[in-house]
């Protein structure tokens, strides 16, 4: 297909296409960070030089033909592409089966059964026959609820394969029948709802391993990027709420249909999907109005584990006997992505202490102690995904990821390009370098240039009426910290550590009791541990106490997918923990004040 | 409005809105046998003369203004009616507070609560206030499912009188939440789905009584008049039983409508809906296909107790969280009708013999001897219903339906007009008065004119070659009965009478064992013991053993509607009582050819 986009609007093609509610159309598993190669594109015309992460994911072939990757493509008001999607099938990358934790009681699972054939000394209806040969002998109980879509199926169901059907369970409940042996056929998704990016995983629980992935921008930013232009949305226009819940369900579902299509397997055999996000997302996932989170007391519609028909959420590429499984949260702004990172990393069993830490739009944290778990959550501001600083931009290509000071201050941009940007943790870098070289004050204040050497001096520059720190100049850049980003990490690092230091003060305990310190997400895998303790963003830790735990949110759901055992976990993580209001805290002020300037450079 | 009906398919205007799938715009609380005057109408032009029944329902006024009824008046060429309906909301007439038995453990039940208000110190999310309240205190189990249509209204629900809210129990899961205190506003409806008729009973669960009962035709009957017709239709074409299906849920929907508008009540306010009929109509309701009823070895796609969304039957006017709940069955050919009349007999729990009979155009019937509960099906034929008679007809205005020999035949007629044809109870009357004035010899033949006297050679004519015996002549008849219609009524009570003594048989009894031998429904009510017995219908037991027990199935659905312990005893029923496949019977024959004959007159 041919699509035009908005050259002002979009830093690459990918994004525009994202954007434009398309993401269906293109794989891009990295995020669009120019590391898997799938959003292929042909340009019609002459194609722009190949960056270096064409060169490598290309072939000469290609390059020649005008394939590009939208990750990589800058749209211009000349460009015209038109979007190929990914070579072929590739094989699943992610094969997991050591990693799957399997249970006695999975979340869903299939019997295979041949059935009496009734004749006139036994005349049992088709419901019994199968019920009796599925679930044992007839126990008298009356069946809560049945699906009018599996008692409509039986009559043929059972005579298609001469008697053999399989029977698929949630738990105990017998939810649907196939006819003959399907056991080997047998998938369960995990969805992770970012406020900006979803991402499915499709698992395959009959051979126990991972099929495939598939990440996209979530729709519903046209309503805005962060939680509370999304309830404004819906305060303004009661039906922004049908229209939130529709973008964020067919999302999910253009999201399933690619991971199985390149899994080469149906989505109608994914009987049980778990999700995970935070409150606001489950909300508008589910349809409830999320007004009530945006003021106080900051009440949620549910934080509880809600499970529903698939179909009612309007997810109906999946099998209409499926159930998606809401994960619970702990408050209103800790929600089911850290119960999920809990639930992964066992926090609430293990002996002694930790801190787990969970940086995005808000900086969500849960500190456990011997058993008892105590959450909060900041609004640390989106500083650390690059936005609201002046030359922020998210984790993706021509991105400033990474900064070092090695005598002169060193920049690695994301995809090897010219420096277009800065991400978090370049942010986060980039001021930790300026603090040890002595540029910024501790009080967070830019030194004057008369009192800085030269090589430092030439760096900094005037921006709108305010001192910047130049970290790369043309082409691409200039790529600047100004004065005002300063201050805005100053602003969201204070309020981490005000929340990391009061959850600390509720449980009576130091920095110092401190025997780990997680790192979940990706801005957690992603930054310098350095120059998070550099800056103060980290209280003051051994090094090696630090760990980054990956996308564990992501993987809670998959445990929760297949496994009733870890969603009863998840339950009783949900209500054993507790939720700290920072707003009602009255050392909440002094805190954050005390915390805001950077620690004495070691 | 003005309908026009084609004159030579229906017997009254009644019959033909009914046909037309309009009944729901007329009420016809007595099934149009001219006792209600509910059905009335405005004839456009000159009226007929008034029936007696419509001399006795309307008053001179309405008379002269050319107002008939719907059941009087029969279809010509030249009749155009105006609909009108009934007269005024007439007091519900039958208030069944003494007679229904309330328990413990209601189907659906209310509970009123004031939640606390959230602050800062209690963020519970809604769905938890609101649980905890209702449920008392947070007991750790994930609610297995949970309808969104309750997550969704919650915000405003609880919002909206100041935190005051009421929660409505199915058992004992939360399925609906509403603003206020509406504990004093509970409905429930129970559905009987005859071939031939359909019936709902609107109940006030709240207040404990009945509320309204409409009646009318089963929509369905433009399949066919027997469940054979429909299951063909269905085989014929597959989109038949879509159809099927939605004919008898707009039937019962428009029934419930006309019964909670003259009631003066909401039908969103109906909250559960117990459903009696037999297997296939069950099956059609719930759009599952009946065709393997109709072939040996006859299995029901389910004869089980099943409970199902009303909304996913198309039953939208009761409340979105009402249940359907569908009484089992015994058999594919003794169904939920039967298990009804046992719930409400108690026949399963009394010491002693009974046997009970239901005929309609199956007879069905159960016997009970201490507990034990063995019951069948015989193909008792339509002869019952007055269908495939000569002269036959359902029991409404014209009808004959009985006939006393004294000295000489006097027959009875239905809304006391010309008769027009003979109902079942009529013909059953006529030939045991035949039988007793030696018209018709033990054998099942008609005497030949030269061996009667004359009073009774004379009503003797030729019909299409064979004899009849006249009841009734000009002007309307003349109404008779063949000698094709004792044969018809032969096989019909020799099957009964053939199922009566197999089921004795497989107890080890004897007609002198049986207690009481009970007659349910509307056949039930309205024959005569005394013909009966006199044919050979009954087995000849003392007239004070034989009892009508009315509409039991009825009463029985309006139990389950209202009782869970009332539905589980259903479940009992069904599971305990045993089923007699008589076409497996080697000895039925056999007991049928024995039974042919008429007794020798007493």
């Amino acid at each position: 297909m041919l699509l035009t986009l908005d050259a002002d609007r979009h830093e690459t093609v990918l994004d525009g296409v994202i954007a434009a509610g398309l993401a269906g159309l293109l794989d891009a598993d990295c995020g669009g960070i120019g590391h898997c190669g799938q959003c292929r594109c042909r340009v019609a015309g002459p194609a722009p030089a190949p960056t270096a992460a064409e060169g490598d994911l290309l072939t000469p072939q290609d390059l020649a033909d005008g394939i590009r990757l939208a990750c990589q493509l800058v749209p211009t008001d000349a460009l015209r592409v038109e979007l190929l999607g990914p070579l072929e099938l590739r094989p699943s990358k992610a094969e997991l089966a050591g990693q799957l934790r399997f249970d006695a009681r999975p979340a869903v699972h299939k019997v295979a059964v041949t059935l009496a054939r009734p004749d006139l000394h036994d005349q049992r209806s088709d419901w019994l026959r199968v019920r009796q040969a599925l679930a044992g002998p007839d126990d008298g109980k009356a069946v809560p609820s049945l699906s009018l879509e599996l008692l409509r199926g039986l009559p043929d169901c059972l005579r298609a394969q001469d008697w053999r059907v399989t029977g698929v369970f949630h738990g105990e409940q017998l939810v649907a029948v196939e006819p003959g042996d399907t056991t080997r056929r047998l998938l369960v998704a995990a969805v992770d709802i970012g406020t900006t990016t979803l991402a499915v995983y499709l698992l395959d629980l009959a051979a126990g391993r991972q099929l495939a992935v598939a990440a996209g921008a979530n729709p519903q930013a046209a309503f805005g990027a962060d939680v509370i232009s999304r309830i404004s949305a819906v305060i303004d226009s009661p039906a922004a709420l049908g229209e939130l819940q529709r973008l964020v369900a067919g999302g999910i579902q253009r999201l399933l249909s690619d991971a199985a299509r390149r899994a080469g397997v149906d989505a109608a055999d994914v009987y049980e999907i778990a999700v995970v996000g935070n409150a606001c997302m489950l909300q508008l996932l589910a349809g409830v109005d999320p007004r009530h989170l945006a003021a106080s007391p900051y009440v949620p519609g549910f934080n509880e584990l809600v499970v529903v028909p698939a179909s009612e959420l309007g997810l109906s590429s999946f099998n209409p006997a499926a159930r998606a499984c809401l994960l619970p949260g702990i408050g209103g702004y800790v929600g089911a992505d850290i119960v999920a990172d809990i639930l992964v990393t066992r926090l609430h069993r293990l002996p002694g202490t930790r801190l787990l830490i969970d940086v995005g739009t808000n900086g969500e944290m849960a500190l456990a102690h011997n058993g008892r778990v105590v959450t909060c959550a900041t609004a640390a501001g989106p500083a650390f995904e690059g936005a609201h600083i002046e030359c922020g931009m998210r984790a993706a290509a021509g991105a400033i990821d990474h900064v070092s000071l090695d005598g002169e201050f060193r920049a690695s941009v994301i995809g090897s390009a010219v420096p277009a940007g800065l991400c978090g943790s370049g942010l986060l870098d980039a001021v930790a370098a300026m603090v040890r070289a002595g540029v910024v004050e501790r009080s967070g204040r830019l030194r004057p240039a008369t009192d800085l050497a030269a090589a430092l001096s030439e760096r900094l520059v005037n921006r709108d009426g305010s001192t910047a720190f130049v970290l790369a100049g043309e082409p691409g850049g200039p790529v600047y910290v100004s004065q005002r980003d300063v201050r805005q990490l100053q602003m969201a690092k204070g309020a981490m550590r005000a929340g990391i230091n009061i959850l600390l003060k509720e449980c009576g305990l130091a920095y110092h009791n401190l025997d780990e310190v997680l790192l979940a997400g990706a801005f957690g895998s992603y930054l310098s541990p350095e120059s998070a303790l550099a800056i103060g963003l980290l209280p003051p830790v051994p090094r090696r106490t630090i760990r980054a735990v990956g996308n564990a949110a992501g993987e809670g759901a998959r445990l929760a997918a297949f496994s009733l055992p870890a969603r009863d976990e998840a339950v009783e993580i949900s209500r054993r923990s507790e939720y700290v209001e920072l707003s009602v805290r009255k050392d909440f002020q002094e805190v954050f004040i005390k915390e805001i300037a950077f620690p004495d450079p070691t």
